[in-house]
């Protein structure tokens, strides 16, 4: 039986959707072994749009979270709403500052923030079936309010996030930025990524390792 | 001395940019050979936006070229009337139907097509230093009027592309996803990527050939 992971995006690029290469490179590595991948993501608006080439808001622009990550998925996305854990073995979600804008509030909120409802809906199924969870760059932050307290997750070694973390009942680990963070007990995974990556390669080898951890919990 | 390659971006998605899977993989692979590189796009209006997830265009709505390709590259962009191929070894020129749409007309005009000039200003420079050029995917359409006539390029084996560049000069060699297509006496190095790619890992083996390729021929 061929194993299937659902991947859920915030949109198409690191500013304000889903970080670009840690998706890409996510999906390169579940293909290589040959793990079937669908992705999802919400059909709601963006909470900004920033210009990536000026690093500045675009006032009064508005762009769809579904249509966006349809970018990154080729096409082929679907809503979030239609995400049934049941059909899927594991999950991953990417990082990118739309997971704190559009999965959440966090880059707003901090730790008060509150979880889009349809991605708690979506994600906790496949916690209560044990099937593993990986997370990687900013989106390990969802987790303290999405899955439960005591959850050892990693964003590198940011103070500030990993401070908001600790705060909202998570155990945050330090962590490089070519290894992962594992919660044998909670079967979540987790890697720094652009969190800490200055190249490419680096954000790859957590990512890499990333998949194939939850490959092995899979199994 | 570190080699520097230059990648010229169309965009940001499949359907109305630069591919996004084949810059990312060209950058991964760049970076894993310890290969410098840089993002450059055009600083013009794309000819058309297409929701990625309904597959149909947007009316009435425009992006910039070098904007939307500012997310494909982080931020790490620069006009391409900036590029000075003096400042590189070789260049790379990643697929997607941007490049048909916005790097010169072959989605409209086809062998009646025309290379946008500020293209033309920024890769011919190279071509004339021989330094070597990698294209995939739908970008070895351009290199009949780019760089000329009797340069051997692969898009695959889809018959109108193929037949097209025949017609503009070029000289088109069936390829295999996973493999490359070498001009040695051109130094133009192409692979089908997605003209062919039916899974992301096969679209990066070949698209890692390329890359090895040009590393050799920088040496």
């Amino acid at each position: 039986m061929t194993k299937k992971v659902a991947v859920i995006l915030a949109g198409c690029g690191v500013q304000d959707g889903a970080e670009i290469y840690e998706t890409t490179l996510t999906l390169l590595r579940l293909d290589q072994r040959g793990i079937e991948y669908r992705c999802f993501a919400p059909d709601i608006a963006q909470r900004e749009v920033i210009d990536h080439h000026r690093g500045e808001a675009v006032e009064g622009e508005t762009r769809n979270v579904l249509v966006e990550a349809g970018r990154l998925a080729r096409g082929e996305i679907s809503p979030l709403a239609e995400l049934d854990a049941e059909a899927f073995d594991g999950l991953v979600l990417p990082g990118g500052f739309g997971v704190a804008k559009n999965l959440c509030d966090f880059a707003l909120a901090g730790s008060d923030m509150e979880v889009l409802a349809q991605l708690r809906d979506a994600v906790v199924p496949f916690h209560e079936a044990r099937k593993p969870i990986g997370l990687m760059c900013i989106a390990p932050v969802l987790v303290p309010k999405l899955l439960g307290s005591g959850i050892a997750v990693t964003v590198g070694n940011d103070p500030g996030v990993a401070g908001a973390i600790s705060s909202m009942g998570g155990l945050h680990r330090s962590c490089a930025v070519d290894d992962i963070v594992v919660d044998h007990e909670n079967r979540v995974v987790t890697t720094p990524a652009y969190m800490l990556a200055s190249r490419i390669s680096e954000a790859g080898e957590g990512i890499f390792k990333l998949v194939d951890k939850l490959d092995e919990l899979m199994a």
